[in-house]
């Protein structure tokens, strides 16, 4: 672990207040501060008229106390004197009213004179702070896209078109991919496009998907230049929002061009499922954080940071974070690959429209509970950092993540229950419960890595896809595809091919009807071979009914007209075999079908059970040694049986068959046999 | 049947595939499709250019395989070349915003500028295809005001305006009857008024809705001048949206314009509940098509068109339409009347706003499940066409239905969940569940000719209306009005009369006090004589006070204060009856109450018993002879109990007593005694 | 009593149709009308041209049946005539939209040229009838603040800047006591500053609350001036909103400018769970009027005005008024305190936006139930009227309500469901269920009056209100304070000293934390003494974690990771007691609670016991004597235990034990011993 520490914002306090946060910072065993965020109207309260010593100043108070500093670029919230000077800066909602002031980012990201304000912020930030060495680098803007950003305004429709220009070159081959010939929305000119809106021509809607996806990644690009520009040798990171699961920007390709790659994670107050809609009645599950930390080391298949963690309750009334769960969510961080862990935020605000939010400290400035936890927390982890620091998951197993399927099937007009990450999760946490860790990875990743290999609703489906998921099977691999997958091309139009297109052969069967089902609607489905547990199963949202070529039927449909015909299959093809799955199966069904799959592709489990499935097991590798990170969620004590023989780190026990872990308990092991 | 086929876009495709599909269409039983129903920008790309030879070769591959076209006119999606000369023409929505280019329908319909496009591109096509033969008529734009159809631009006022001038002559009446002394509303000059929107005076509401439909009417009426002005003979139809619960536009007025009536009904993806406000969660009734299908013959009291047929599932995850579903819808449009069917659509979409619609063909054109059922369908009614053809209902019953009613109760005021026609259809559905037709009038309509008339919530009175319904129950006629009626004057104002205005007399009571229910509250309702089964029966949502002068109690109210007062009652009036019913009853408690007023008004049913409601018996007429339509909607073995001997069509087997109903099976009878 | 009456609409009848009205009025008992209230359009036909004759020879025949006037002045229905000469007096909604005509108080409040036709009608109003003796008063307006009163336009904006300028002087002022620096929202004129919406920063919210209920008492000042300067002597009121849970408006502010105060009382169709967010599924409990009637009285600590009362149905399906209710609302409303009821209104109105409300006739004018039961409650109450007129309560019990700490609450950001005044009801009703009355108060009333004050959710603290509430236990006051009291300045900022800020040593403990629970969750609580009736109780929403210094724990959490620890706490100080609730208790708790509260506070109930909660006691007092009404809101017989002895108004009948009330029946009772 490199660092631990917190979001700290100077710019509200009397600078009287800095010395002692940083010294409570300092006993907590913290060393490294985020700093600067939305300051910019301290940082430049007129054009051109930099005040950047108090910033200096709380640096170098910091710094006297072990304590360096993370400098955020101050953009996600420009200054009403800026604003004023331009209108055309706020952007646009889908409504068509230009938004105001009074909140945050109120930018359109395509704006050419909030470009320029950029740069010259940016730029004043990075000369100020080259040579110090306290300041070990910069985080871009805040949570890019956290807020609805996708802007209708004249700017952005110029630059879609112009997108649109060049990525079609001709009208003609936009009208003929996009369709436009349905309802009469052909185009003469590029000049003509509108920027869809939701419910609009689908092929529309994907490229509007991609172009403000692709607009953020430029202007993350525009902040790094200038920042490299002046101090190459800086780290430059950005907080990727919604505790990992923004879906709406190409997180890969942000990866590629960030130093280290940062996420805000919040367990319990933002999920994928607030994400998609807010729902706020999903109970917490640690599998849920467990896939956003596996989606962010996936960026980069490195350590990461986590740039706020959350410490207590947020805005809204949900599920309390008890004690000990700070400490187990820095454990289950720390496992899967972060190497600096802040918490947001260091002392609750008492203004402005966060001051509900609790931080490490209260108002006051007392430590209390969640400074203590904090405290002991680092301490324990300091003690085996030397061991763990660096040690990262390597998993035989992989799910497919695309960008691009997300924002395919965004309409929510195949089922509105049905979205791309949520189905996704379905088999994370199957695995999850079933001690098998997995990673996350594009479409086009090295698969030869893993043993197993999940494409969950792969629905956008070309011939270099295809070909990839064909050679992976056919050298011994086991993939398994599930619905939606294969169904439309690039274009989001459907494949006028038979179903699914370019799979039809490597699972053995073409679809012949696809079928949602009403509201929360099942359907059964039952085994076909006593391999499995009998009884009857559920399956929900959507399903296909297929007929066989050369697969296997597994699992068939119990309800109703489909009654009787196949739902689950497996195909043998090449050395390796390729699953369908047509339906979206319960979470039983899936353990049931999983254990096969896993123990026939030779797969693991890093337990052989635990008493809770509230308890996760996390296995790290670095340097030829092998550890196991047990993690207890539940309030109550749990036992993990264990596959294999393992020591405590420092050797002084060992562990042959089961390990206790206490509530909120975890445990770190290495493995001993291993190293026979 | 004269025709069947399908909807089919050869804009979207290549030339090259029509020849493939028109063979597969020939194989089915095609003989009509319909084209070019969204085709502007392909017709005219851009203004007088017309490309008109892909349509017409369609037309003539179509004709090569026996299929005739039934041309629609494309003004429902005008091209973006159009919208971008006049920003007019986009209607403005009720929250003050001008629509945008992204969907269909983004026209005002009283756009001076939109009604000469339409003439051009109307007359354009009617002159290209004059002297086509295979052309046998047009199609009328698409589904009127199947989009939110109210606008609120200046256009639309001004021309309110001129409609109130015409209907008023002054100000002053205006202000009288709609009572604008209310909140100072009064006006000086029609200049002035506002185009009202929901909430507002409820008077103008009732005008805003006349005044719409009535502008839809005379844009039909412009373009079916330019259609008849070049081809007088060839057929004018326009397919009315909402399975033909569109509630918006005067049918009975669309009716008297067109050539013939056609409906796009999808039975279990747009129902009146989808017409009022969307609601999924009321679970599939065969009597909710047969009832739509009864409004549709009642436009013209002759043979329809089924322009659109559903095949599968369309956008939201609703019921799934069943194997054998196409079977009997197709035999329940041909039982009440239609004689031509046409199902949406050919092959699913590739891409555009549709793309997720099932069609007869998935995207890949491979013949499968729908075709095949479509197939056999076909071929076994055209075996039977010529014995059933242009046969009709005959109804003893007739159920009343006032647009100028439905507009009058749409504000939800009287009780949110209180809706006209979803009143009507309770009474519908009785009928259905007795095996009773019933035929769907106006109010002024000759009632002479039924035994039994129903006029559900017939709120607006008058004394034409109210003398009317007299002279129908003096002569013997039995009348049944429910809760609402003879409430209000035409301007939607209160009676300042004793309620039921005009109807006192007639229904020997007078209302003392109107009540609503909250929410899902119910009230119990008890028999008063010994003929009706014994028990609690229950009411809901609305429920009035009545005092008797003439009428006999039937059914008193069981609960709270107004326990023991009466709710359902008789009165004898003339040589006939007029039952008055106070509140909203059950199901059960209907089923009761109309076998006895059915009985009383020597009206038989269709049949004496089925075991299931979900059989529907429907008896049609034809040259003196007498057929006798059975249709099992269920996907369980159903039996029918006759009330009279028939045969098979083809006179080889005889049925006395029971008729025999496979799954999703029907049967066609033809009556023995009655041609004794 | 002085006046029993109801709303009247001469502008929108034929002359000849009021003096029959007046005659039934007459008969009725009615002494006043009101009248005029929407008018403009029919005073003022066109600008400065006044047509008042048709008013004055209303206000002649009501005279000339024994029936004065309190005429209106109409100003909350500016007429079209007004409004096409300004549109800037059209409000802006929260969206920015401009409102249009078609409802009611479609005006700025801030906007002058609406001021100067404000002026206009009401000095004219006030001339014509000043020497009117017939006449009695006005009324202002009509419920300010019932339509969302919030405006958000350029006028509004400057407006508030320069209010803005008055309060903090300089624009640092405002920065550092909003906390402008979070999100960068610093101001450097006061010209920047925006219109802040829900959501932007709350301290910013709560001056703009504060704000608009100035514009309002602003605007009502200016009317009062022009009645005043022409008829000082005349009466001058106003009809509040929301059967008195108008919380948007400074209601103690608005009492001290008028001369007698008035409210708009629907005990079914409009409670304060309608003016917060208008959930419709509460179920009705008379405690509800009670609260609304304890607070308008609080407002001036004198008799006030029911300008409308409730007859019947209004827009939506609420719970029915059944008969008898009228009757039992009219005492409960006497027994608080009124010296008038008006019942709203006289006669359905046949046409306009309020055409379903039913009134004390329906459309036809005959006198039916509603009528005959108003005439015969004001012929009872007429009987007791000499001895009863002008008693008012006098309780022991007082709570205090704030206006600016609901505003500080209003963002539901503590808790969606936790709501100022519902939290304030809930502390009401459990008085009410044991039979004890309570004064509404504000903070630093006078409370030595009382011996125990409830203080629920008193948010806002400065040392002037923690040292009132010190003085009041010092002396031997008992206090309740509850759930987040003292945790906020004046700017709605969080103190940053220990919480709760100024009342840690007057509760003897410290908050450590505080939570919200999620939802509907709950949490248990068990008392910590024998004298509690054990068991596990119930908490929701809210609750707080805290410290003991020197409070004495009553109850505990039973839950969950704060098990264990003080939920319910007293701390003697000086010569009184001071609760602390440290969650939202259920109303069994607080019962249990009460009983030792009130008991160690020597308060006495005025009932043992009833046999249903939903009956009342209220006990009044004038010159000496001591009154008991009793009122049974059910629709059983109730039975109330006396706790002292009592006899018939007329001192025929002496009651010592119990009372028994028929269903909807009173009681009006004087203390015998009393006057010993």
């Amino acid at each position: 672990m490199k660092y631990f520490g917190a979001s700290y914002y100077p710019e509200q306090l009397d600078p009287a207040e800095i010395r002692p946060d940083a010294r409570l910072m300092q006993e907590a065993g913290f060393n490294l501060v985020r700093l600067g965020e939305f300051a910019w109207s301290r940082l430049e309260p007129e054009e051109g008229r930099f005040e950047f010593d108090w910033l200096e100043s709380a640096v170098a108070i910091m710094a006297d106390h072990g304590i360096r500093s993370l400098l955020c670029t101050p953009t996600a919230a420009p200054p009403k004197w800026l604003m004023d000077q331009c209108q055309e800066i706020y952007p646009v909602g889908v409504d068509g009213r230009r938004r105001e002031f009074g909140m945050r980012r109120h930018y359109c990201v395509n704006n050419v004179e909030y470009h320029g304000h950029t740069r010259r912020i940016v730029t004043a930030l990075a000369e100020r702070f080259k040579d110090n060495v306290n300041v070990i680098g910069y985080q871009l803007d805040n949570e890019f896209m956290a807020e609805q950003p996708h802007c209708y305004c004249e700017t952005c429709r110029r630059a879609f078109q112009a997108w649109l220009l060049a990525k079609f070159g001709t009208v003609e081959a936009l009208n003929r991919r996009w369709g436009t010939a349905f309802w009469s929305q052909s185009y003469q000119r590029f000049e003509q496009v509108v920027l869809p809106r939701p419910g609009h021509n689908p092929s529309a809607m994907l490229d509007l998907h991609r172009f403000f996806s692709d607009a953020f990644l430029d202007y993350a690009r525009l902040q790094t230049g200038c920042l490299k520009a002046v101090s190459p040798e800086k780290i430059v990171t950005h907080n990727i929002c919604s505790s990992g699961f923004l879906y709406l920007l190409d997180l890969h390709l942000l990866g590629a061009q960030l130093d280290v790659v940062a996420v805000d994670n919040y367990p319990l107050s933002w999920t994928l499922e607030n994400e998609y809609g807010n729902r706020d009645d999903v109970p917490y599950h640690p599998a849920m954080a467990s896939l956003a930390l596996s989606i962010i080391r996936g960026l980069r298949h490195a350590p990461f940071w986590v740039t706020e963690a959350q410490t207590g309750r947020t805005f809204r009334p949900r599920q309390l974070p008890e004690p000990g769960m700070i400490r187990v969510w820095t454990q289950q961080e720390i496992a899967h690959g972060a190497e600096a862990v802040l918490w947001f935020h260091w002392r609750q605000f008492s203004t402005g429209g966060e001051h509900l939010l609790q931080a490490v400290l209260e108002c006051d400035g007392k430590p209390r509970r969640r400074y203590f936890e904090i405290q002991q927390t680092i301490r324990d982890l300091q003690a085996v950092a030397p061991k763990l620091a660096a040690a990262l998951p390597c998993p035989d197993v992989a799910i497919i993540r695309d960008f691009d399927c997300d924002w395919a099937l965004d309409d929510g007009r195949t089922h509105p229950d049905f979205r791309y990450l949520r189905h996704l999760y379905l088999y994370y946490r199957a695995l999850f419960e079933q001690h098998v860790n997995a990673d996350i990875i594009q479409p086009l990743a090295d698969l030869q890595r893993y043993k197993v290999v999940i494409a969950p609703a792969l629905v956008l489906m070309d011939e270099t896809r295809a070909t990839h998921l064909h050679q992976f099977v056919q050298a011994g691999g086991t993939l398994v595809v599930t619905v939606q997958s294969g169904l439309r091309n690039f274009d989001n139009g459907f494949h006028r091919t038979t179903l699914p297109a370019g799979l039809t052969e490597l699972c053995g069967l073409e679809i012949e009807e696809q079928n949602a089902l009403k509201f929360k609607d099942t359907t059964g489905l039952a085994p076909l071979d006593g391999g499995f547990a009998q009884g009857r199963y559920e399956a929900s949202l959507l399903f296909e009914l297929v007929k066989l070529t050369t697969a296997q039927p597994l699992f068939q449909y119990t309800d109703l007209w489909f009654e009787g015909t196949p739902a689950i299959t497996a195909n043998r093809f090449g050395k390796g075999t390729a699953y369908y799955i047509a339906t979206v199966p319960s979470v039983e069904l899936l353990r049931e079908l999983f254990t096969r799959i896993l123990t026939n592709a030779k797969v693991l489990p890093n337990l052989t059970a635990s008493s809770s499935p509230h308890v996760e097991s996390i296995k790290t590798f670095k340097e030829g040694k092998e550890y196991l990170h047990l993690i207890n969620y539940t309030r109550e004590t749990q036992t993990a049986r264990l596959a294999e023989r393992y020591e405590s780190l420092n050797g002084s026990e060992t562990f042959a068959s089961t390990v206790e872990l206490k509530p909120f308990g975890t445990a770190m092991l290495q493995r001993v046999s291993y190293e026979l």
